[in-house]
């Protein structure tokens, strides 16, 4: 692993980390003024620091644990001041309504270097889903 | 747009159109040899050629007609070797079984300048879900 490399993974490592205790404002430290987040939920997407807040912050409180991440295949590419990575992530706890949740989902992200550092531009979150039934595939295990 | 960001541009460009006529062998030229691909369908990730030209020509021959394709809110960031991308993707047209369809996805691609030019290494496109019934929400206009 290259050096910017090594930074890159310093950066989703917080990531998880902020994840993992709630710490919204860690957690927004770590994402571009202009992040534009694609998440598992509607709208098609988030933009903008004020609205993807909201969001953890509905998702942090669903939670009546803290929240396991577990993060495994992690791709980083890097030329520059521009990152591209994507991993998968294994989130589990239980739920304010005492549902055990264990679930895996397909997280990609966008990275840009500013004069602060490594930030997340772009997050990109997702199940896929059986055309089927139209359903939300969340018992897939890598 | 820099010059760059126009390279990776005219290969989005080339990804629609390849999509467009169903031309998989032209589609396929776009992809990277260790692409990962996080699709709408499951599984978690399709990986390689092999796998993602399958699940391609399983897409292709669902439609009746060509697959009309709208692409809006494209957003490059390029350095060097790597480039980050996301977009929405509008999909219409009719289905094998006579049914209408058109939806927006979200897209996110990675991409890396080989000698061979700019290649797709990473692609992810979902729709949000309904945490509440577990369906896709296939029905969000941007």
């Amino acid at each position: 692993m290259t050096s910017t490399e090594a930074e890159v993974k310093a950066l989703l490592d917080s990531w998880s980390g902020a994840i993992r205790v709630k710490d919204i404002d860690r957690l927004m430290s770590l994402y571009s003024p202009d992040i534009v987040y694609f998440d598992v939920v509607p709208p098609l997407q988030f933009i903008g620091h004020a609205e993807i807040r909201r969001n953890f912050l509905r998702w942090f409180d669903s939670w009546k644990t803290a929240i396991g991440v577990e993060v495994r295949d992690v791709n980083i590419r890097v030329s520059g001041d521009v990152a591209s990575a994507f991993m998968l992530h294994r989130t589990s706890g239980t739920l304010q309504d005492g549902r055990e949740v264990d679930y895996w989902v397909r997280a990609t992200v966008g990275c840009s270097r500013s004069d602060c550092g490594w930030l997340i531009a772009h997050e990109h979150i997702s199940w896929p889903v059986d055309l089927k039934t139209g359903l939300a595939v969340r018992d897939l295990v890598p």
